[in-house]
């Protein structure tokens, strides 16, 4: 069975650092011929143009051969998007997009609407729509990659920010003074905390205080080693996702002071350690929020994994199609 | 001239912990009849709704005098209320109150649709509508004073909170470990550095550093007095608001990351101080900020001093009034 030929389908990209991620995704959720591509070493906005619309024609020819269209194009990239202007403002990873129309130009040759969003926001949305926060209205979703990236949804709706750059929560401050330093020019945030490259830095760190550890030599020094690590019992990996956690509990409870969501989703390849960070995150809290905010509130694994970013694509696709009929 | 007869007025009340504030605000934000007193030893809900009833019935008599008629009713009280529901959630000072419908039992003494509201998210109201954020749509309004109150409109409405206790930005952390104590039962909250409570007591802790300050003497000590002193080049004085504004800084730059807003607006009493906090508070702002938002965002006094309030309680009956007509 390929799904009804009356739902609409829309094709969406998932530009990351790494990876380019593609699909078909259709009304109801379900994700159809999806690819994954290493992020091309493009050298221009038109080489990133050229590789995005062929894969939306392979996508189109898988597509009329089983019989339905893919109406509307959604692209998410890892940084700062105009989204009313579907241009993108800065993304880090790819200097040279900084101030083009991605999603113009991707339209223009594609002949159908296109929408450019960032990838945190839409892994909100795409929880929202199909993962942990089904029948929520108002959350935060972070996602703890390489970096940490948030997604702020309130009453149903993504808040962009005055000028498209809302929910850096990643940047938010846990350690004012003697902070590590972070990419983005501060000192202390959540992001050299919490994220996959904190670990591995913070690991390293401490190595020297536990000689008994298994983490002693440098190539064994990723993210998910110290993970497994950590669940063989390692004593240098549990106090590593200890301090994530009180970090990351930090970061939480000001945004529930802040914010009073419903619901914070943690979503990124850190989340898989919840196991080792929660109890600690959980504590502090429990112990920094407002009592009546902490108790209400659900902190709570993403579940759609790395999918969130394209279906929180499609879905923003299909509302901008809603609103505009 | 007492204005236009067919311009909608409104009876407003500011309960606050110490002052009980009323007035009568017109569409046009003029403010007449306003009255003052201290805010009645009351025991019970039933007390409070007296006072309120009392002054209402008294500016009904002043504005019947002056050919026209008040036909809304809005409160404002510092604590969580249920504003659809017209009840307090929680007012710290008037424990009495929690769970009481206090819009409810004033509207049905007056015979009108009444209204609650935080003060601090009235102050915003007020801000936007007639003061320093006059034409914006997205803000963060801090009100510094006993505590730290805050106020979040985003694209022109009041951020409540899934259970209406949205920006509670006084309790975001800015001082994680070693923090001091705070009445919400963490520690290091904004508002143990940045409130006229936080002033004196800061004074008082590094008053035996400074022993030619002129800040001696405990009787001296209210954050009026430290104010002066500091204006006056007192050592002592300028140390505390410097740090005072360090902290102010950290909290803002969470808030223009996590928010992005056009514009803080900064108000309660200890704003007085702007001259001596503002160096510190702007680049630590600039230091930890996502630069383009940084640049971007607007950082001014509020401007409606204590009607900030008034204003914002009359402007969300007015809005009220309209959305039910």
């Amino acid at each position: 069975m390929t799904g009804s030929t009356d739902m609409r389908r829309v094709f969406v990209a998932d530009l990351g650092g790494t990876h380019l991620r593609t699909a078909v995704v259709d009304e109801s959720g379900r994700i159809q011929f999806r690819a994954k591509q290493q992020t091309p070493p493009a050298e221009s906005a038109q080489d990133i143009v050229t590789v995005l619309v062929a894969a939306a024609r392979e996508c189109d020819r898988q597509s009329a051969a089983a019989g339905f269209s893919i109406s509307a194009i959604s692209v998410v990239a890892p940084g700062t998007v105009n989204v009313p202007a579907g241009s993108i403002i800065k993304v880090p990873n790819l200097p040279f997009l900084s101030g083009f129309n991605l999603a113009g130009a991707v339209s223009h040759e594609l002949k159908r609407p296109a929408l450019l969003e960032n990838d945190a926001n839409a892994a909100a949305v795409g929880e929202m729509w199909r993962g942990a926060a089904r029948s929520r209205r108002s959350l935060v979703c972070l996602t703890l990659g390489t970096g940490v990236g948030g997604g702020i949804i309130l009453d149903g709706k993504l808040w962009h920010g005055a000028h498209h750059a809302a929910a850096e929560v990643g940047h938010m401050c846990v350690e004012p003074f003697g902070g590590v330093t972070c990419t983005c020019g501060s000192r202390g945030c959540l992001e050299v905390y919490a994220s996959a490259t904190a670990i591995v830095r913070m690991t390293s760190e401490a190595r020297s205080r536990y000689p008994h550890s298994r983490l002693q030599t440098d190539s064994e020094l990723t993210s998910e080693n110290i993970f497994r690590a950590g669940v063989a019992g390692d004593e240098l990996a549990l106090e590593v996702f200890r301090q994530m956690g009180v970090y990351l509990g930090i970061g939480l409870a000001n945004l529930i002071n802040i914010l009073n969501p419903e619901m914070i989703v943690i979503g990124g390849g850190v989340m898989n350690a919840w196991q080792l960070f929660e109890k600690d995150m959980n504590r502090e809290v429990n112990e920094r929020a407002f009592p009546l905010l902490a108790d209400l509130v659900k902190i709570v694994p993403a579940e759609c994994g790395d999918d969130a970013g394209l279906l929180g694509a499609a879905k923003v696709a299909f509302d901008r199609d809603e609103e505009t009929q």
